[in-house]
């Protein structure tokens, strides 16, 4: 029998849960042979579907018990990958789970690729391809507003809007193809506007859309928020003052950048209130400091750094360090600057709209977070648990490549001297470029590059 | 209500699965509330008991979405703890499982404690402490045997041997009481021989299971093999491809010692054949080439090294190296050696007993690991799945104490000059030791000592 191109065939294993110590380690395996396969290590066989069955588990090779684990069968399609699909959830660590997939792939079993098990969710329908991208996401979030927005990607919210212009666009298509194929039909030709309007609504669809992108860098990432001012300003006291404020919700970001010190801050939700924005705090104070021309603000790095910036904190012991530093600041970038006067422990007290903090006595912290999502979310909107995020580069490309070939399809189909299947060839590849988002054609080509990024078990 | 001293009363949740990385997490829930406390979080509630069920999870706070889950109900006693408990399989990584631990903490879950999950199981009747040990050291394991002798362990293999010598000792002490209540008593007093011979019996089985004290040693950390020889004699490059001649079962040893390279190295087992014993190697050329002395084999490390070693590589590119460097060993350890010739790649051949190994061209490794195998078989017998290998210096030194005081025991019993009651103290300090071990008694007092190293949601 020809084995089947996409490797279905084959019945994967791995673990699915993190590798390291735990009480528990999940091993997954799917495929047409889960269960006959699993039936050679487990006993007594089969489990009841679906309900969690302590079994020993021997290695087939030796006979050699390997642990009591608690199995789980899930037959197809009500599973993950919408095959056969057994959880094992042993002992954790690293000899247990390495025993148990060493007895598996002596019964048969082929270790899985990174992400081949939600590849397989999707060639089984049970996700399109913009869901399998949020199950990424969603692992690999480091914010809560990133979870967010992973989620409502998972629950289908960008799918249903890129399906619904999609749908608006296949409609357009249809009263095209009916105008190119009976010109010269009796009910007259289909209006042009009505033509031209469907197309600009599925454009400012499309845009909205678009517009999500600096929202979704911010959950992803949390907004730029760089520390400015002069050497000895307090930066870096404020910096690990403010991380530490809100330590259990800091999340240090290993090895992406040299040049600055990182770190995720995200406040709480207030009863009643919107999840705020996380902040990506920013102290490049290290390098200043052993910078030559130490005077001046606008080193390379901190250029880079509020080039970028959503929002800066401009910092100075005195209300003339700050005032200096809100002007070279401001010559940077037009991003929201907040004033800090990092001495509030002198005693002093200065008027608004000087934010008087001290990291020593931890005297205006709150308030400057505070502040600094309210800057931000006055630039940039609040966030909306609802609203669908366009938070990965490849979906940008494909709506940012539909709503350029809409422009160039409304161009030609009011040109007069352009005859209406120029005009067609623009509409559908728009409607291509939405399909490629949620995988409804062509989906192997985009899966090899979808899933290579994920971690094996996932 | 005055609250359980033991802490019972309340719903304890915990990350059950290593943190990081991976397709699934899972947080587990248990205690009276934990039906009741889940609930106000997963809908639609309750699935039916054992049934692993796809619900949606929700912030009882704010009654945000936090995730799509696999929701398992275990309901008492049928469960790892013996309470209500609940095990949630979120999506991984970081973010998930944290919105569900604020979540349960905000529902009323108070965070678990390390191991908290074990010591209810003990508590409930579900594990005694000497299995309950042996959960820690499965997940602990850094071998696949000692992964076999935890499995032992955990089903019971030692705590059976246990409690069989507790047994016999109760019915001495039952014998003895009978002699002191009833000293006059007509069919006369018990034969002297009779409570001896028991007490006999049982100090051998305690002194059988003290004989597994040093193969325990061996399956929790290897085998001790040290690569032995002067500068230069090729033992580094040995040691580099001897770890990776077996690269897939070798586990780097983090942080345990700044003086010498180790790698834990376990063979496969082949078929029909036992088990091997895992090797630690010990490279210690590391330091020995920065030694001024250099032409001295036993510099401290090594020699300190060589004192612990099961087995010794005595290496040399010559044969008049080689007979050096056993002539130094031999004067510091009676380790068996292996006389390990390390430039086989010269293309000379050795007869035996020389091992010739290159690590250029992996000629012999495979010998030289199967011989050293070997050796420490000969000098400490072969690995055997269904001995319980005594491998914690808690349970070592309560045998020691067991055996020590049936031998004051003895001592005392057949010392006519002592009443019968002095023995008895023994005798019964001796059933204390035992049922140390297995926490029949006393149980209040190990339990922090024991749970006290495990990891949070075990």
């Amino acid at each position: 029998m020809p084995r089947d191109p996409l490797g279905l065939d084959d019945t994967i294993a791995a673990l699915a849960t993190a590798p390291g110590r735990g009480a528990l380690a999940v091993v997954r395996v799917s495929g047409p042979a889960a269960f006959a396969l699993v039936g050679t290590i487990a006993a007594p066989w089969p489990p009841a579907p679906r309900v969690a069955s302590l079994l020993a588990l021997r290695d087939p090779r030796t006979g050699e018990r390997i642990d009591r684990a608690l199995v789980t069968c899930f037959p197809a399609p009500r599973s993950y990958t919408g095959e056969d699909v057994v959880e094992i959830a042993t002992h954790g660590g690293t000899a247990v789970p390495a025993a148990l997939l060493a007895a598996l792939a002596a019964a048969g079993a082929r270790p899985a690729e990174p992400g081949e098990f939600t590849r397989r969710a999707v060639l089984h329908g049970k996700l399109d391809l913009a869901q399998a991208e949020a199950v990424g996401e969603l692992i690999d979030a480091r914010t809560q507003a990133m979870r967010r927005a992973a989620l409502t990607q998972l629950d289908g919210g960008l799918s249903r809007r890129i399906a619904a212009l999609r749908e608006a666009l296949l409609h357009v298509e249809a009263l095209l193809a009916y105008d190119i194929d009976f010109p010269e039909e009796d009910d007259g030709p289909v209006p042009r506007a009505r033509v031209t309007g469907a197309a600009d609504d599925a454009r400012r669809g499309i845009e909205a859309l678009l517009a999500t992108v600096p929202a979704g860098a911010i959950a992803r990432d949390g907004a730029v928020v760089v520390i400015a001012g002069p050497p000895n300003a307090g930066k870096s006291s404020l910096f690990n003052a403010l991380a530490g404020e809100a330590r259990a919700l800091v999340t240090e970001i290993p090895g992406t950048t040299r040049d600055a010190l990182e770190a995720v801050v995200e406040l709480a939700p207030r009863d009643g209130a919107r999840a705020p924005w996380p902040l990506r705090l920013i102290d490049t104070a290290g390098l200043r400091a052993t910078d030559d021309r130490v005077e001046r603000l606008g080193i390379e790095v901190s250029e880079r750094w509020l080039r970028r910036a959503h929002a800066v904190l401009a910092c100075g012991e005195t209300v003339e360090d700050v005032v200096r530093t809100i002007d070279h600041v401001g010559a940077i970038t037009d991003a929201p600057i907040l004033a800090v006067w990092t001495k509030r422990d002198l005693g002093e007290t200065r008027r608004p709209p000087l934010l008087a903090v001290s990291a020593e006595t931890g005297v205006g912290l709150d308030a400057l977070l505070a502040a600094t999502v309210d800057a931000v979310v006055a630039r940039h909107g609040a966030p909306d648990p609802d609203l669908p995020l366009v938070t990965r580069a490849r979906h940008q490309r494909a709506l940012e490549a539909a709503r350029d070939e809409l422009a160039a399809f409304a161009q030609a189909w009011t040109d007069d001297a352009l005859p209406a299947p120029v005009a067609a060839v623009h509409l559908r590849a728009a409607v291509g470029a939405l399909e490629s988002v949620i995988g409804a054609v062509d989906v192997e080509d985009v899966l090899d590059r979808v899933f290579g990024t994920f971690c094996v078990g996932k």
